[in-house]
């Protein structure tokens, strides 16, 4: 199992007062073997150089644009271990549950996905351990690769710092709710994990060739979101898994604002209604969401819509750097708007002990930390 | 000008106590004119007797469906004054802006559409006129013959029940931003009318096709609103009509959910955000929403993004009828649990006025009533 140097874990700056000290359950890093097999590629996603920059370009089509610079700059924020500390010590987040960033390894198919997880998996749990406690991990599966994620969620049984696995919403290629990934799911429920649901292909893109990644990131992901949350109630799939610990990114995505609706259509279509246990808002409460909502109004109306015990902060770093970054200054050690957004949105919410579950006591219980 | 006759106006039963003398700005029919060219189509959308049944097939690719019956049965609560005015008694409707059904003319090009549009909204004020103050009208235009519907909306002036048009996320098929819809939204702006945007097509139509019409209503709907309202912030296309009033169909959409998240992806996408007069959620308090969330958590939330001034009473009828009416029942002279659920999250705001500005007050001021 490879380590990773971890340099500055043992006296955290803490800049914020304990109010702060915050557990994010959403927010991303590309592994070392990632950024190996992204750099190894042609095809999107890929790691390349571009006139003398190392640009990240991981959207579908990303590089057949041309309103937008081709993909990002991919800086030690993304790859970094300690970039990553650096940042948590920055904005008082004591504890990080790292994922890969999307796609994941939806685009790999047959053994070498499942040693590629392996290794992935492997080099988290190692970042984990050396982390002092500050780092936790959701895992990736071969999700191309039915066998093979059944025998790596397994595993992951000895890989003692993972909490759940993160997963995009096409699963192997069909849909969550497929019949294909039942058993996956079944067992995911069976060993308490947590799915982290998280989009990545978008909906609607033929909506969005020129708004740069404006609307791409504010629409099509939160939809495609939304699409698979949807499905899974509507065809019966969670019905199958009722214990199902699912992890809807970016405060729910749009079904806080639709699920009145969804409600409404099923109770006026009988074929669904009548193959369903509960109406679909039933299923959303025992849903868990981060509280990437940017909004203090939705985030609200989230606890509203599902109580207050499954809300839990999140950030989505490495995504969503500060946009006036000087050019010589360094985005590890800058404040970011986009966290400081989410911590202001929580704070706002005038009950401090609800305050405190949001940023760290939900995810100590949920996570049995 | 086209007469119809309306029988039961003179007076009007009122079920309910004046608390419920709401004024209905989301409500369609199915003008005669439209039906006839509906009985004369072959492609969708049509009206066609199917085993013996009248049914409506508007939806987009409902015509090749195999898990439901093709399209839905059409009775007089779809094209019937009559029945619409029983169902405004039976429901505490004082006043209902009668709008065409989906999809309107956007399938009619050349000079047919200005002769139908014309006929449509001639019909439609004939029936305004008679019916004793209980009824207004959003019009129709032509929008695949652009001076058309120039020529359409200086006509309307002279149509004292109309209070503005009904139109389409695509306008003339290039989306409501595209350059070519400016000057006609610069005339309805400058005619003070409002446009009643209204969602047809469905975003992500791909994954709906095995769950009915529940997610394609859900969620296609909505999304396809959301799409529009947003490339008409992010494009700078509201910035060309400042005051343009815009009723967002379906209380807003997605928009309410997802309006943190767009005001976030914009201020980090510099492109955009530097071609913009405002925040995205700036532009959001400007426009104008029905009521129909089916929730009163995103009622309350709607309240809390844009304020309490511009939001309206709304039903959505005649769609989403009882979905339990015994076989012999008259759909006209049923409660709709679809309009209850609006008024029960009406009521459920606990604040009087609020309660009157939404059920009535509000349009009475916005439609200089």
């Amino acid at each position: 199992m490879k380590k990773i140097l971890i340099n500055n874990t043992k006296n955290p700056r803490r800049l914020f007062s304990s109010k702060r000290a915050s557990i994010d359950v959403h927010t991303h890093m590309y592994l070392p073997k990632y950024m190996e097999v992204l750099k190894s590629r042609v095809d999107v996603p890929y790691v390349r150089t571009i006139n003398d920059e190392n640009r990240l370009v991981i959207l579908p089509g990303e590089d057949k644009e041309t309103t937008t610079a081709i993909g990002r700059p991919i800086g030690k924020e993304y790859y970094d271990v300690n970039s990553k500390l650096a940042y948590m010590d920055k904005h008082g987040i004591d504890i990080s549950c790292i994922s890969l960033a999307n796609p994941w390894l939806d685009f790999i198919e047959g053994d070498a996905a499942e040693n590629i997880a392996q290794e992935l998996n492997d080099e988290l749990q190692g970042m984990c351990e050396e982390s002092n406690g500050r780092l936790l991990g959701f895992a990736t599966l071969p999700v191309k690769n039915h066998d093979a994620c059944l025998r790596e969620l397994e595993r992951l049984k000895t890989l003692k710092h993972i909490k759940g696995v993160i997963l995009g919403t096409p699963g192997a290629g069909h849909g969550l709710d497929h019949i294909g990934m039942r058993d996956i799911l079944a067992k995911i429920e069976d060993m308490n994990y947590m799915i982290f649901l998280h989009p990545h292909y978008g909906v609607g893109v033929e909506h969005y060739h020129d708004t740069g990644h404006a609307l791409f990131l504010a629409l099509g992901f939160p939809f495609e979101t939304t699409v698979c949350v949807s499905r899974m109630i509507v065809t019966g799939a969670l019905d199958h898994v009722p214990n199902l610990k699912l992890l809807v990114a970016h405060a729910g995505a749009a079904m806080p604002s639709l699920i009145g609706r969804l409600d409404s259509c099923v109770a006026h279509d009988y074929a669904i209604a009548s193959n369903l246990q509960h109406s679909p808002s039933d299923y959303l409460k025992r849903m868990y969401f981060d509280a990437i909502a940017y909004s203090g109004t939705n985030l609200k109306g989230l606890i509203d819509h599902v109580g207050s015990d499954r809300i839990m902060f999140g950030t989505d770093n490495p995504f969503f750097p500060p946009p006036d970054l000087a050019g010589d200054e360094d985005v590890s050690s800058a404040i970011w708007p986009s966290t400081e957004k989410v911590y202001h949105t929580i704070n706002d919410i005038d009950d401090n002990v609800l305050v405190q579950k949001i940023l760290r006591e939900n995810a100590k219980q949920i996570f049995d930390l």
